[in-house]
């Protein structure tokens, strides 16, 4: 990197601002899995968004490419730098301030290097819910989950990050700083602008704070974990809840036998609630504001309708706290467990909820014909279409040679998707790991204007490059 | 209009897609309430999304402006041509097919033209609900609904049109056709292009049909009419009411008690439900998927706790749908009400929730001492912190005197809402009548960008100009 410009860096943020110690920098230059590797020079950390309004005014002027950091948690590498060291990491983690809470707008203001746990706590001080809530979220920030409209458990209820965001403050690749800051429910007066920035992966700016909504606390819960035969019960179980139910319902997860099989396996503590094997699982939560909503009652009901029409194997509603963080473990420790069985291939798409029976079936018979015996580890968020497709190898495959084939088995499970209709990135976006295979399945005019939008905000290609769009 | 752009009209959409008969004409060249006045040589029916890619195309080629127009129901003339005689406009009410409803999926594809009512009916009809409510439901259209991004009075549950929408189809200005009709709930994969459309008023391309999201359908209702002594009370009583029921807040609509009274004077059968004065009036309705809710219970419950503050006058919780019908009657006669009492200076504007009070404090004060006497019609949807500023004047004024001076009242209720950190139009939009105003109120940055995205969309100009955008 320029000397020059290494200097003006140290101007505008001072020591504190700027890593260049080779053993800081590490942590910057992958992503937390060490899937991605990049280089840089030194990293930016600005402590409020006039230093970063300058250091993209600096970096405009001197052609150096910048890529914004928050948590580093992401699974797509959109936070890595590329390995030409001549990119400019900028980290969000000293944008850290919580700017305010309004109880009566229900809302918070907060800067972009805010953990999503910070502001889950400081909405749970005020009585209210931030909803947002995933398996990073003691480590991901609120820029990171604008970036990528982040989704997780709580989407069938709340929508994803886009649903509680109303407003953002960018500050855009020239350097400028728009204050779309507003904390209104409506507001229709010309183009939604931050629903560009929402999704944008840091390829058209960088936004340094956000008004998101909260929602009522909650106080009542109720949790059932079933056994199904397929996936359409899971999907005519949906049905039945929530017609019953309507938006009590704050959780529908599914998972194949092979992904609890390998929690029982891998992960201490957790135990099979029914004791016989069964082909799917579904984990179901209700919740309410209310306190001593008879939730236990509703979910009973649903349950009681879904026995009469022979969906459900079996059925067990939580008693107790204790009994809801075991249920909640077999879910939550999918990801850890399948660690333990070698390499695992990760595919997060959507379909829309009806096709999910077909789907299913197609994608587990196109994966078998291309690798015997590969197992595969189907689970995900059936309210939203949302499944991770995850792959472990067949037993007695070597890592390298199962890892060898990722591209191949990848274009099996989008190709199925695409088939029916679905996304090929649910919730964890393009960033560098989807950025070409996207170009295959959307429309060529959506990804012309996509180029359109990149142009008109970032016509030297300085933010992020080499993230979410394709070549060409 | 060129003879031969009129012909190849003609070769492409036929008879019944040209209206050229100026008796028919006149319907389509001013707005529902005359309020706006232009004029066109015809009017273009396309009768489904391939015709309305080749009269853009068309158009494109030969430089013929095109003003899309639903239901014509819009309240800022942005679906009215202008008076040059050179603009076609694009009717949508022949693209009025219901392409499917799925019930697992929660939603139904529609084209523009369909009718809003016709829509909530498609969705009860399949058990489920479309929430999307608003005082011309009867007649206004999704086309119409998708690009102003449409409110009304479930907002607070539901959200706006833009919280509804997973997929649209549109023809971009030189005629392609980008069908972005996804039907998922998440979909992380660039750029949400869908997002520009929403709200965009026909400036960016011509949106022929969506995919919309249904929610469970309704079994049960409670409502309440309370009696306030200022919006304070209202602010606290919405966030009491929150607490304690959550997403069952499906209304909660504010009056002032000039609104009521101007209802009760001029709609026949309205009647005061207290028998004596009070300055503010609020209705509150809960609504539940589920059958036999106890939400008349949970009313008296909030209802107690608000007493007990000593927030509430008085309040009544309706008995039967005959009662509920006649307290929704004195909101929903609002606006008819008051065109008895001469022009209606009608404004509609959002604020944050908890500044409401100060707001209405301050407005009033400015508008008394621009015009004493006036008469100051407060309404609105205090959940969203949308309120209908809507003036009448002073008794005994000149209706063209009154008239004459709505910039200068419009001025100083905009400048308040600015000054409180609002919107200038909440649900209507900007079209012809608050394009020039917005420019004062929006950050340079953010009209900067809003022309960029028009620019690459629509380099020629040739989309509804004349609206939205500032000249400039």
């Amino acid at each position: 990197m320029d000397p020059d410009v290494l200097r003006r860096l140290h101007d505008i943020l001072g020591p504190a601002g700027v890593v260049a110690d080779p053993d800081l920098l590490r942590g910057y230059l992958s992503d937390w899995r060490g899937a991605y590797q990049g280089t840089a020079a030194v990293v930016a950390r600005p402590a409020d968004t006039g230093q970063v309004a300058e250091i993209l005014g600096l970096c405009h002027r001197r052609g150096v490419a910048v890529v914004p950091q928050g948590g580093n948690t992401g699974l797509c590498g959109g936070a890595v730098p590329d390995r030409s060291g001549t990119q400019l990491v900028l980290s969000t983690n000293r944008l850290r301030r919580i700017r305010g809470v309004d109880r009566a707008d229900q809302t918070i203001t907060v800067e972009a290097g805010v953990v999503l746990q910070t502001v889950q706590e400081a909405a749970d001080a005020a009585g209210l819910l931030f909803p947002l809530s995933l398996g990073a979220e003691g480590s991901c920030t609120i820029g990171g989950n604008l970036a990528t409209n982040a989704g997780g458990t709580a989407v069938v209820r709340y929508g994803t990050m886009r649903e509680l965001t109303l407003g953002v403050e960018v500050v855009l690749p020239d350097g400028r700083i728009w204050n779309g800051l507003r904390g209104l429910r409506k507001d229709n007066t010309g183009y939604d602008l931050k629903q560009l920035f929402i999704g944008s992966e840091g390829t058209l700016g960088v936004i340094t704070a956000a008004v998101l909504a909260l929602h009522p606390a909650i106080r009542s819960r109720a949790t059932a974990w079933v056994a199904l035969s397929d996936p359409q019960a899971a999907v005519d179980l949906i049905e039945i809840v929530r017609a019953t139910a309507g938006s009590r319902l704050s959780g529908f997860e599914l998972m194949s036998a092979q992904s609890v099989e390998f929690v029982l396996r891998h992960v201490s503590g957790t135990r099979d609630p029914f004791g016989s094997a069964h082909p799917w699982f579904a984990l179901l939560e209700l919740s309410d504001p209310m306190a001593d909503a008879p939730l236990a009652q509703t979910l009973e009901t649903v349950l009681g309708e879904a026995f009469e029409r022979e969906l459900l194997r079996d059925a067990v509603v939580a008693d107790g706290s204790t009994q809801v963080a075991a249920l909640w473990a077999l879910r939550e420790g999918i990801s850890e467990a399948q660690n333990h069985e070698g390499p695992s291939l990760k595919h997060d798409i959507t379909v829309p909820i009806s096709v999910i029976p077909a789907f299913v079936a197609a994608t587990d018979d196109a994966l078998r014909a291309t690798m015997p015996g590969i197992r595969i580890v189907t689970y995900g968020h059936v309210g939203d279409g949302n499944l991770h497709y995850n792959l472990s190898k067949p037993p007695g495959t070597d890592d390298e040679v199962f890892r060898s084939r990722a591209a191949e088995l990848a274009r099996v499970v989008y190709d199925s998707t695409a088939g029916f209709a679905g996304s090929i990135s649910a919730e964890h976006g393009l960033g560098q790991s989807k950025r070409e295979v996207i170009a295959d399945y959307k429309p060529a005019v959506e990804l012309d204007l996509m180029r359109g939008i990149k142009q008109l905000f970032d016509p030297a290609g300085l933010m992020n490059p080499g993230k979410v769009l394709p070549e060409g």
